[in-house]
């Protein structure tokens, strides 16, 4: 089968205060943030940190849980600060998750959903790809 | 302060069974190993699967520890499988473990060391980087 990855589109980070994480990520590595949103569906507050352009890019993504009863937060309660997903480049998201759901990998997501940056994003589940919370990423190019 | 990262270098993965875990994501994502070594000093067994080409590429590592008492074989029984670490490319590493190391964040390796496919590597201490265990990875150009 031809590789569905295209590129490691972001290291998704859970950490229990957004902007102190943001100011270590810009004061050791020199990382800036290019896009801070809420997602109230998933539950955090986040920031995109550019690591590397083009093709869509790639990003350290900052996730402060809005509340102790969501994913991020229970993981935090859970394991403590730390990396929470890994997120990967796919050129089309729909295929992709026919491919993935037809090897017996379970999504999370059946259908994809909105994630950061206008991205299409959806979730596989982490008991089926040895313990991690995987995402596949289809970008947007903006106009 | 210019960014001192170029790109995603690679997510170390620590599996109990690194033929297993190569198998998941081949059939899983289609990505074929590139390269497979024992790191003695490490204390692991590794494969490397592409995701992505150029300036260096982006991998998966799985990570198989050699023994127990290695660090690998520790964080598997302590945490179990999942995401063990992050590797970010750096044009230079003795540049950037010098600023690095300036803006106060712990070095566990002041010198770079022998890393996956030649690379010089260093880490950095996770105490310091929100929970991370974070590698700067120089690649080395084949001839």
């Amino acid at each position: 089968m031809p590789p569905l990855l295209t590129r490691i589109d972001h290291v998704g980070i859970a950490c229990r205060d957004l902007d102190q994480a943001i100011e270590v990520y810009r004061a050791t590595f020199g990382l800036e943030v290019v896009s801070t949103e809420i997602n109230e569906a998933q539950g955090v507050r986040e920031a995109m940190l550019r690591v590397a352009s083009g093709n869509g890019g790639s990003y350290v993504q900052l996730l402060e849980p809005l509340a102790a009863d969501t994913p991020v937060g229970k993981f935090l309660a859970r394991r403590g600060e730390g990396v929470h997903h890994i997120g990967y480049g796919v050129a089309d998201i729909g295929e992709a998750l026919s491919a993935i759901g037809a090897t017996g990998v379970r999504l999370i997501d059946e259908r994809p959903r909105h994630g950061s940056m206008g991205a299409s994003i959806a979730f596989l589940h982490p008991a089926d790809l040895g313990g991690v919370l995987t995402e596949l990423v289809q970008f947007v190019t903006l106009p």
